[in-house]
């Protein structure tokens, strides 16, 4: 069996350490697409905040308490950034992250493809699985705001780190994702999948710009695997992060509902074939998706693997 | 009265202290002109050993023990980097350094000339000197070697760090010094100048590559300001690293006097009034140079500021 996962950062990640060891209960293969609409130049380098995530924790070194980054990090190149009044100072830039940084920014400037540098980075953490980036090409989430009385459009990092998503927003855009490219493996991975899962990452910020790659977006929708997708609300709250404030900028509810709807059905304009959703949530209907009830806190390995097994069930694919 | 000191990196760096400590005391403006022979590019980083070195130390940054880079520095950094395999693992990158090169490397990228970076980052160190690279082109002393059994050319610091020059050395070569011109400021410095000190730096490797710079040594040999140098052998041994092998390379006597042969009297085809000397070596004879026997060991501020003063005594402008 060959699973595809479309992820986000650290509530992906999560998800997929529940994938992965149901995997190796069936002997599945798993590949994962990964958001690329995070990353960011800052300080001379590029920064893929998802893939980090994803790759940090499948390689058991995420930092379990802050969610994001290595544990064990330290943060004397932050530090000294800033005594250089070196702009942005807002970001979280730890040492070891730095190290991960300098080694992709160089490959990149030697001209590998992200896809490729990423797989070069995976030599070291051995995650388990197969981490592709949504697209090799620049695609950025931007985010239309108001700051000091000014509407003008910031990147995703700086809305999310900066101001906690507390200006007033009127939109997201992803830059770039009119002429991206699928990823190189993507469209193979796609095509050979027995199941496509949506992680339950921010449908926002985090799965929605893999989808705005046209091509990516029309092989899942076109594919011959079953789509189902995880709800990253549960009783109406966001399992973490801040898929709410996302939610109404878009004028979505945030509910299980709201979100299935936002994705649609594969049978209209949408994507779905099921939906998972809490059991706290378990009258939620979305027109033309199956909907299923399990437990969604993916509170250990064995419980988001339980819930992996659901959808998997849900896809028909068990 | 305005002082130019051509200088290498730590022990330029020790006699641009005891320059200033007396600068201060006689109201004086000095301009060090910095070799930029050791720069290198490694992991996407622009390092300038030299410039750092003198920024340090004179910022009162540097480690006082190891003799170069920052004191207080740690290293998690290049143990990340070494983890992933990265290319070079000899080099000392420590995590406050990275900071720095983080800094310099984004300046340059965005099209900022070498000597604005530099002012830049010495708005953090007030280094109470104006120091300026000898020049803002690429210049890269490279060293012929054999190593393994092949002839090659390897960088300067691949020779200094991860040989320690312990390999069969043929010549250094200066790559881009053919092309390269002085610095914005370096040859208005030079005409202004009331006096050009060399200071006891690596004759081949510190002082020779500024001088590369044609128009440069053409300034500094046709100027009005005397031209004194500080010896950077004492009694037959370099005050510190490596010069003895950089002159043997050179068939070049290490002692007081073969440095001083080696920079030639400006009267000639070289370029120095006068050349002090330690006190252990006064009896050296340099053709048309005066020389004069003062204690040479940097041992403190104070002991360093009296060289310089001997040093402007000997040319006649104290």
């Amino acid at each position: 069996m060959r699973i595809v996962v479309l992820t986000g950062g650290i509530g992906g990640a999560r998800f997929l350490v529940g994938v992965r060891a149901y995997a190796r209960s069936i002997g599945a293969e798993v590949t994962a697409v990964v958001n690329v609409g995070d990353d960011v130049r800052m300080h001379g380098l590029q920064i893929c905040p998802d893939l980090d995530s994803v790759m940090y924790t499948l390689g058991g070194a995420a930092d379990p308490e802050r969610g994001w980054g290595r544990v064990g990090e330290t943060w004397v190149v932050k530090e000294e950034l800033a005594k250089y009044g070196a702009e942005p100072t807002w970001f979280g830039l730890g040492d070891k992250d730095t190290a991960t940084h300098l080694v992709r920014t160089t490959m990149l400037s030697a001209g590998y493809p992200l896809s490729q540098v990423t797989a070069a980075l995976c030599e070291r953490w051995q995650p388990g699985i197969t981490m592709i980036p949504a697209t090799d090409d620049r695609l950025e989430t931007h985010v239309v705001v108001d700051v000091e009385g000014e509407r003008k459009a910031i990147h995703f990092q700086e809305w999310w780190v900066r101001y906690r998503g507390n200006v007033p927003t009127h939109r997201f855009v992803f830059v770039g994702a009119d002429a991206a490219k699928p990823a190189a493996g993507v469209l193979e991975a796609i095509a050979a999948a027995d199941v496509v899962l949506v992680a339950p990452s921010n449908p926002v910020v985090s799965v929605a710009p893999i989808l705005a790659v046209q091509e990516l977006r029309d092989a899942v929708k076109n594919g011959p695997a079953p789509v189902v997708g995880v709800s990253p609300i549960i009783g109406g709250s966001p399992v973490r992060g801040m898929a709410d404030r996302c939610l109404d900028t878009l004028g979505v509810e945030v509910s299980a509902a709201g979100v299935g709807g936002l994705y649609g059905a594969r049978s209209g304009e949408g994507l779905l074939d099921g939906w998972l959703v809490d059991t706290t949530d378990d009258k939620t209907d979305v027109p033309g998706v199956r909907v299923k009830a399990v437990p969604l806190w993916m509170k250990s390995e064995e419980a988001t693997a339980s819930m992996v097994a659901a959808a998997l069930d849900l896809a028909g694919v068990a």
